[in-house]
């Protein structure tokens, strides 16, 4: 059973590419709603969290468990995958990374993401370790979260702060764009635009899940249900669950620290 | 000594004007940055916070306690209250809704907060109690904590996310609004601006000082030098308390729970 842990409902995306291309392969998810955001949190507070939200995926018998979170993927990756050895750690960033690589002719990629994402320079120091010669062009996006959550997909006023985060990047001349951070595929068609249609868009929950195709996942088999966990599941988190996955899912609320 | 704590940096404009109103009274605050924001929050895990950043604050020695944060001032006071009776416990709800219940004069009152304030109906609640005969409007306004944080305050997103937001006010020919949210003060030439400029504003944070004072709280003078807790010290904490504070002020980083 896979277990994806969030800092609330951003992993959420990260579920639905889930459902889409490995429809058997039974799914528990942890949103870490009491504590969301990480996005502006430190290294050290990201960690803590991100092991007490594995410790109870695994107690929820979940074998592997991927951070469908780009800000714990970029801060509390490696932290996990030696504080659990014998468990399978996917994180959403090196799948993305691979990808655009493997996308860009010009060799210029751009990265959008949380402050706390950005900021660690994980993303740039992964595609230089697979291709030196690449420039590798960052900017925190902060508003972009609070702005998906709200349901302020198709509004200009999100167009405006889109189109003002980007505008660095549109003159670099990039023509490959990571999502690095799991609620923007929600934005999707907004920074698409804004970027301009000839820069390709690369998205890191879309990019995680064919990588758990790859490693044969799809392999299992389960009549066991999905589940959906929030350490605090307010109406918003049934709301934003309900809007973004569609139809019936089960939502259990637990505290953070179990 | 007082203690105030908020969910973040919120709380920091009830500093502010507890230094500018009362220079000598020594205060020491906390902001619950690892586990910001609390707005969109369920009344249980709020109540549990607010616990811990209390006792917190009378281990450092506090000896009343102010609630600087909307938020938790009307989902967890009364716990307050009661799980901490020889300590007076101040919130920023009640000298704002006296405050307004003063000022108005059609008798007609707005409100803005986060969802967990709006949602929690208590500024309607105390504001009958003192005249039934008010009319209350409330609307939540849940993206302004973040573009306030993000320093978005005189750009032409937040323009159009205030007046959005005001709109429905606007058409109910209200003559005082209270700014139900310590982040709001910050964007309050906008929030005037669209509200139009003859509604009174009512900044909570003001007046739960103005109630401090009345209190006598200002008959404490001190050498004792303030103090600012974060359990969370981000560089993006250190900025925002620069910008908001201004000057120097001592910052310590402990972790949430103590």
């Amino acid at each position: 059973m896979i277990g994806i842990f969030d800092s609330g409902v951003g992993g959420l995306t990260v579920a639905k590419e889930m459902r889409r291309q490995l429809p058997d392969c039974p799914l528990i998810y942890f949103g870490d709603t009491a504590r969301t955001p990480y996005g502006n949190k430190s290294q050290a507070v990201i960690e803590r969290y991100s092991a007490e939200n594995t410790d109870f995926l695994l107690k929820q018998g979940a074998t592997a468990i991927v951070i469908g979170c780009n800000t714990a993927s970029a801060l509390a990756a490696d932290y996990l995958k030696k504080k659990y050895p014998g468990t399978p750690i996917f994180e959403v960033i090196s799948p993305a990374v691979r990808q655009a690589v493997a996308l860009t002719k010009n060799k210029k990629i751009g990265i959008i993401g949380t402050r706390g994402t950005i900021g660690s320079g994980i993303y740039a120091k992964k595609i230089k370790e697979l291709d030196p010669a690449i420039e590798v062009f960052s900017v925190a996006c902060p508003l972009l979260v609070a702005l998906a959550e709200e349901n302020y997909l198709d509004r200009p006023e999100t167009k405006m702060i889109v189109r003002r985060y980007l505008s660095g990047l549109r003159s670099k001349g990039i023509d490959t764009l990571i999502l690095g951070c799991t609620h923007y595929p929600l934005l999707k068609d907004i920074i698409s635009a804004k970027i301009g249609k000839r820069v390709r868009l690369v998205d890191s929950a879309e990019e995680v899940v064919k990588e758990l195709k790859v490693e044969s996942y799809k392999v299992i088999k389960s009549a066991e249900k999905n589940k959906f966990y929030f350490s605090d599941l307010t109406p918003q988190v049934r709301e934003i669950t309900k809007r973004w996955l569609g139809g019936e899912v089960e939502l259990v609320e637990v505290p953070s620290e179990n």
